[in-house]
């Protein structure tokens, strides 16, 4: 279900205040992948890596489906990507347009879309639990 | 915008780890009101009250808004609420199916629906800030 929707809401904290955004993501290899320009979002999970994400598909009040994912942030930098680990990710969000991120530039070069300056990042997944009624 | 959409993503926080959960609300005297069962949120809000709602309403990708509250949680207990405010949430929540909310009894008593041991509770607005795009 993660994978087939890819969009949902995350919430970082800082200093015990939440915040929540939302955001366009894939799974590569059990983990969440997704990029960002530089922000608040950014900014609270470098200071603290503890994030949550919420997917949900709701048809009707009685038909609906919701995943919580608990996890941690994890910055892919440059340095640290291998060549193959950066094509994927790429690939993978390159499925995926990020219409939604403030500050996107849409510069479309032979055909791709990219955002100013991206922050890459993968969310790793300690818990994930469902509810759904209707099935 | 809120007050009309009255369904959006509520996080709150403990020892730095957010956790989000889908909900619905009402608008009271410029506070948003709500209630839940007993469970994790709950149990997290009464800890920390410090919380964040993100309601959003999109359109197309060309086409969207979000609003991001951050907040303050307040148990509204039947001590402490005066007749008319019990009144006047009971009322506004009855608008609003409860569908959603795990553990949740549809009990219907002479047309009204009601929570299973509801906890009642207002979110102060701190700081609101909307993003938007095609209007």
């Amino acid at each position: 279900m993660l994978s087939r929707i890819g969009f949902g809401r995350l919430a970082c904290a800082k200093d015990s205040q939440p915040y929540i955004v939302p955001i366009n993501f894939s799974i590569l290899a059990n983990d969440i992948v997704a990029f960002s320009t530089e922000g608040r979002k950014i900014d609270w999970m470098r200071g603290n890596p503890l994030v949550c994400l919420e997917v949900d598909e709701i048809e009707t009040p009685q038909r609906w489906k919701s995943v919580i994912v608990l996890g941690r942030y994890h910055e892919v930098t440059e340095a640290a990507a291998d060549e193959a680990e950066k094509v994927l990710i790429h690939e993978t969000l390159q499925k995926r347009a990020v219409w939604w991120e403030p500050g996107y530039a849409k510069t479309v070069l032979q055909g791709e879309v990219r955002p100013l300056n991206p922050v890459y990042f993968r969310i790793s997944i300690d818990t994930i639990t469902g509810h759904s009624a209707g099935d």
